[in-house]
């Protein structure tokens, strides 16, 4: 059975959701987040981390978007976890995001629950963290968000938007919302819409957790119970979705686990168990219960076309800004027929757009991972875009 | 959040396990099952359907074995919830598995939940349900116990063992441990071992019953309790690997249950949310928890190769059996590959074999359903056998 460790405190992640540690802006009264829910969500805060150096023109700025389960500690330690970012392979000094280049601004989305407002937060009406009270968002609300965010820091123009899967979701909703503020979008592994099987998934993750008594209606923080099973069960069923058969295959095959033959139990006797049963326990440490419910409903309702009668290439009509798609293979999630109806989209609306299918059999995670090619492609992309941006080699 | 209808009376399904409605045969003290994990399994009993008429000659005998969810009531109305036999469309008067032909027998497996001897069964030493002290089983101790209930019904050889899924590994095994007893072998959408990926579902599936506080280490029945939420999970995650991607879109897209548009909540917004969790429900009111445990240990367990140092065609070796294999491109849970390296295998063995793979976009679960396809091949591939084994074209 899972049962979670005891290495790390609960209370000390249920903290970073309103004190965490990362910058912070918080936005008062007089500056609500209109959500698509007709809602006004106020106030709110938005938690960041920063890489690199703004330069005078304030051109240099790339805004990554992190997916389902990632947050702002994209190319630092996470304070949680104590583990390398999630994205260092991506972000750092002479990486393809270059910090000694770019200004990195890498914020946690709206929903979520390290930092910027989300159902693990303190309702300030209450004094008790909103639960199932905080309302519902979508992805444009958290690019709504991150727009503030943007403002907030002096930026009107962001030389790139990059993100993988649900980040991917948020780069296309960037283009889509403000075309003039975005020079360059890099959406990976990413589709603009969420398919009847995705939402299947995610549908059996949130039962997963509902399902879970300890989850109180959404209420365990108040009620000191923690719904860790139900959602270490979720997570497992969403990672083998984020990997390929063939992956699963190389790693683990039908290898056993410390043992040469079958114990004819219920004890992890496969090493892919093994594996999944700790990537259940470990992301239960660090991870809200009520904000998975959330963010996964958000990526659910994204539908890009829906907001234009239908018609994707409408919601990219006149863009200036230049697009870099790029699929993997044995990514069966967001497959790279998802990638090719942006890329159609995209040249129906007549912009600039070049689209790269990597051949990996790592699935839809190979957009996290040390992958040469994608490396490779986000640096030539991002250095030809700089050239025509006219972004110095080295910020001044 | 599934809650499972009160429409079946639970005890009336617990009560199947020891007394089912169809035909049953015990075996006593001197007739033990001897299984994989070196137990014997004694006294047992298999509960099983038959339809048609056993011949003369004892020829005509066709063995269907059922898969994961599935019993012994394939072509008559099931006792507990009423619908249709689950392979009606292949077994009947004038059917590919012809009643007017052949003699149908099909029973339920060692370890399910509707008769044989499984978890949910009593425990003679006890008088409690077996629980979690039923020994584990694999698909061998299933494929003995059925050839212990054949030798009971006075029939030597076999003219025809048939099944999907499970159950196509059941034919596999049939196959591979009673040659002479199989004159035509059909596996259907099977594979010879579970994949790293398949054992990964699975898991997923055991963590979500063991997650359930009422599954009480499987001892639900005795302490009065159902882990019905935990097996409606496991259900709903499973449902979505029998389908494809294409006809879960094709099915439900992302349309809206009775409703213009998103409620922002956690509502079951979406048809396939609302179609999964029926599933779930449904699922929980005709099979045992632990029975499900048990079942998906013996797939994750299966592996023909290992049994033979690691060679597959020395599974099959001078085999006199006839093959028809079938596989169904939309299959990404037991895809075409895997019934290419039987057919690989078979030829290797210098085995008769004959492959189809069948286009459709409806999954795994396609060999369950009225494909055309699928029915024409089955029938004229029996219709053949039947030449060559001198079958009359009506039992006389």
């Amino acid at each position: 059975m899972v049962e979670a460790s005891a290495t790390i405190d609960f209370s000390e992640r249920a903290r970073e959701a309103d004190q965490p540690r990362s910058p912070l802006v918080r936005f008062g009264a007089d500056k609500p987040l209109r959500l698509d829910a007709k809602v006004d969500l106020s106030p709110f805060q938005i938690a960041y981390q920063t890489y690199g150096t703004l330069n005078a023109e304030r051109s240099n700025a790339v805004l990554i978007c992190h997916a389902l389960t990632g947050d702002q500690h994209a190319a630092n330690l996470h304070p949680v976890t104590g583990k390398a970012g999630w994205w260092e392979s991506m972000v750092g000094p002479g990486r393809p995001i270059d910090t000694g280049r770019y200004f990195v601004i890498s914020p946690n989305v709206v929903g979520a629950c390290m930092g910027s407002t989300g159902p693990a937060s303190i309702n300030p009406a209450t004094g008790h963290p909103w639960g199932l009270d905080f309302p519902v968002i979508t992805i444009r609300d958290m690019v709504r968000a991150q727009a503030m965010l943007i403002d907030h820091l002096g930026i009107d123009t962001l030389f790139a938007v990059v993100g993988g899967s649900m980040g991917g979701m948020q780069v296309l909703q960037w283009a889509a919302s403000y075309p003039e503020r975005v020079f360059a979008a890099l959406p990976l592994a990413a589709a603009t819409r969420h398919s009847a099987q995705n939402i299947a998934f995610h549908e059996v993750g949130r039962q997963a957790v509902m399902a879970d008594p300890e989850w109180r209606g959404g209420r365990y923080e108040i009620e000191g119970t923690n719904p860790r099973r139900g959602l270490a069960v979720a997570r497992m069923g969403a990672h083998i979705t984020y990997l390929s058969d063939a992956a699963l295959h190389r790693k683990f095959g039908r290898r056993f686990q410390d043992r040469d033959n079958p114990t004819f139990s219920f004890d992890a006797d496969f090493q892919v168990e093994s594996y999944l049963r700790h990537q259940g326990i470990s992301f239960v440490e660090r991870f809200d219960a009520n904000s998975y419910l959330y963010l996964t409903r958000a990526m659910d309702y994204f539908d890009l076309a829906a907001d234009c009668d239908g018609i994707l290439a409408n919601a990219f009509k006149n863009t200036g800004t230049r697009f870099c798609v790029i699929s993997f293979t044995s990514d069966w999630l967001f497959p790279t027929s998802e990638s090719r109806a942006i890329v159609h989209a995209l040249n129906a609306a007549g912009a600039r757009v070049s689209f790269a299918e990597i051949e990996t059999d790592k699935g839809h995670d190979a957009f996290l991972l040390d992958e040469p090619e994608l490396l490779a492609i986000v640096r030539g992309f991002l250095e030809g875009a700089g050239k025509t941006r006219g972004l110095p080699a080295v910020v001044k």
